[in-house]
């Protein structure tokens, strides 16, 4: 962060989201206020249960406060009924505190679809951008891989895949220090020519756009460091994303299987349980710290119902980055360049 | 095979298929022909090579004849021009031998694509099946799970969804001996409501098939055995199939890194690396002896570019449990009922 403004900034953290809220919330909160010295934050939630959750805590009391609604949205809801019947929840309330400009950003552990639907509603989109999108990173042996989309559109045309990239690419730049990451279309062969009716547009969309494009990318080469950003439909992606979750649980189950046979085998993957651990670790998506919604006139976080203090933390410190990277004010510029670039090829 | 007729069949093999053409295909024919008492073989190909490869071997030489054919189909050939330039080429020719009866099942490791294409053309699609489709079984603590479309049909309906399941159940039940195969759809969330407008649709169709249908399924369930059938469009189904294959890979490649940290790293990694193999064996779907290419009057199975001679005698084997099961009479019967059924609930 050398050079850039260290002035503090105020995150706006959902305290009702999540599985285990509010208790990783409240202690995630504590813990990015321990640790860290320009972000303070705003807990939004039922204010008699989140105070006796902080009153747990010993932490500085000036770097958090407490913002009262009186309304959750359940994990399970539907976002849009939801939104409609819960005006006073904690994340219509949050994403407002951002669109009030009483906060830089908002976190949510809560339901996916609801921060999703709130915050294109009460924030709306970036000029040009016709798609909000969330990425996935998936660690490779090169750096990183994030697949944009892994579940916010559905049903895509070519040019939500062209702005994903666009939207991947200042993202990778910004919060990978990428210089002039490679973005590749997932698809199921490497020829130009293949693949379904979206990635036959999209192909040609995406080579005549200017960006560093690579051309296809299949399944296997996910994982393989190819390309910084892999763009697809939402629905692909989400499969592929929970596909990939669920490795470490397959692998240790085959591991016990294995372990069942005989005393030898049973030894021996007690030895190597560890080890295994270690390595499976990569595939655990979930601790890494949220996904953001790009594509939305503010900055917002979503993550795992499961989160953990820590990944709470890892949520609120990738705030303050894209704050201070001022994405969303790049994203808008690039995505203006890119499509007058294309008009004037065409 | 208890109580089915033990007639001798005959396997058109296509000698020019796969990357180790005619040396892998050659030697296949000849371990089936030894290892099976009922399959003979027609090698298709150019006489004269695959006459001097069937020369290294020793087997019963009235099991294995040569069908001459000038042309080969290349890996990489767009497959309608190739079939249209090459006429006479194994793929082609070994597909007629099966529409002139003179060959029960038509096998080949060649041009995926272009097996597809000839299968459709020159034998043409079972009634009422709009989209042949391959499928692949990924084995699961359960048993297996066989996702049906791995890659025939990129852009699909719903009614070929139903299709695939229906084509499904009938292949897991003759194939895997399951008595009332489960379907489900390969979705985002577990909810009726999820996914794209193909799944919506399809949803609705499947719950009103009078299959055994329980709903929707995500990435995270696929290898976890909770249906044996579970579809989806080609698309969707290819990445999720390459992606499951380069697991293994990519995991060596993370014990490698680790190994390399420090020499007590090492020493495990050395230790435990058999074991490892083995557990990962089962992600190597290519070794398991090809995919059917179901909806088609005949019986097609299309391996893997890279298939062993044993894969080539598992694909060999497969062909005649789907000859004397009569899996294709079945599955015009089935898709019959089942759409009549449709028709009269509606």
């Amino acid at each position: 962060l050398n050079g850039i403004s260290q002035d503090i900034i105020t995150i706006a953290l959902d305290a009702m989201g999540g599985d285990n809220a509010p208790v990783n919330d409240v202690a995630g909160a504590v813990k990015t206020v321990r640790e860290t010295e320009h972000i303070n934050i705003i807990l939004v939630g039922q204010q008699d249960i989140v105070e006796r959750e902080l009153k747990k805590h010993s932490y500085n009391t000036s770097r958090i406060s407490v913002h009262h609604c009186s309304e959750v949205i359940g994990m399970h809801e539907s976002p849009a009924e939801a939104l409609k019947k819960k005006p006073d929840s904690s994340i219509v309330i949050g994403t407002n505190l951002l669109k009030q400009k009483k906060a830089d950003a908002f976190i949510s552990a809560g339901n996916t679809g609801a921060v999703m639907a709130a915050s294109l509603f009460i924030l709306g989109r970036i000029s040009n951008i016709s798609r909000p999108t969330i990425g996935e990173s998936f660690p490779t042996d090169e750096g990183v891989s994030i697949v944009f989309d892994v579940g916010a559109n559905m049903d895509c045309k070519a040019l939500h895949l062209l702005e994903f990239a666009v939207m991947g690419v200042v993202y990778a730049n910004h919060m990978f220090n990428i210089p002039n990451p490679r973005v590749a279309l997932l698809n199921v062969g490497e020829e130009k020519s293949k693949g379904n009716s979206l990635t036959f547009d999209a192909y040609r969309l995406l080579e005549n756009s200017g960006l560093n494009f690579i051309g296809n990318l299949e399944g296997r080469d996910v994982l393989r460091g190819k390309a910084e950003v892999i763009v697809c439909d939402g629905f692909t992606g989400n499969v592929i994303l929970k596909f990939a979750e669920s490795i470490p649980a397959v692998l240790k189950g085959k591991f016990m299987q294995y372990a069942k046979k005989n005393f030898l085998n049973k030894m021996w993957v007690g030895l190597i349980y560890k080890t295994l651990k270690k390595i499976l670790k990569d595939f655990d998506y979930q601790n890494y710290g949220g996904v953001p919604l790009l594509g939305i006139k503010g900055i917002t976080i979503i993550g795992h119902g499961s989160s953990s203090p820590l990944a709470i933390k890892n949520m609120c410190l990738k705030a303050e980055l894209m704050f201070r990277e001022k994405i969303n004010n790049v994203i808008e510029e690039k995505i203006k360049d890119i499509k007058s670039y294309i008009q004037k090829s065409e």
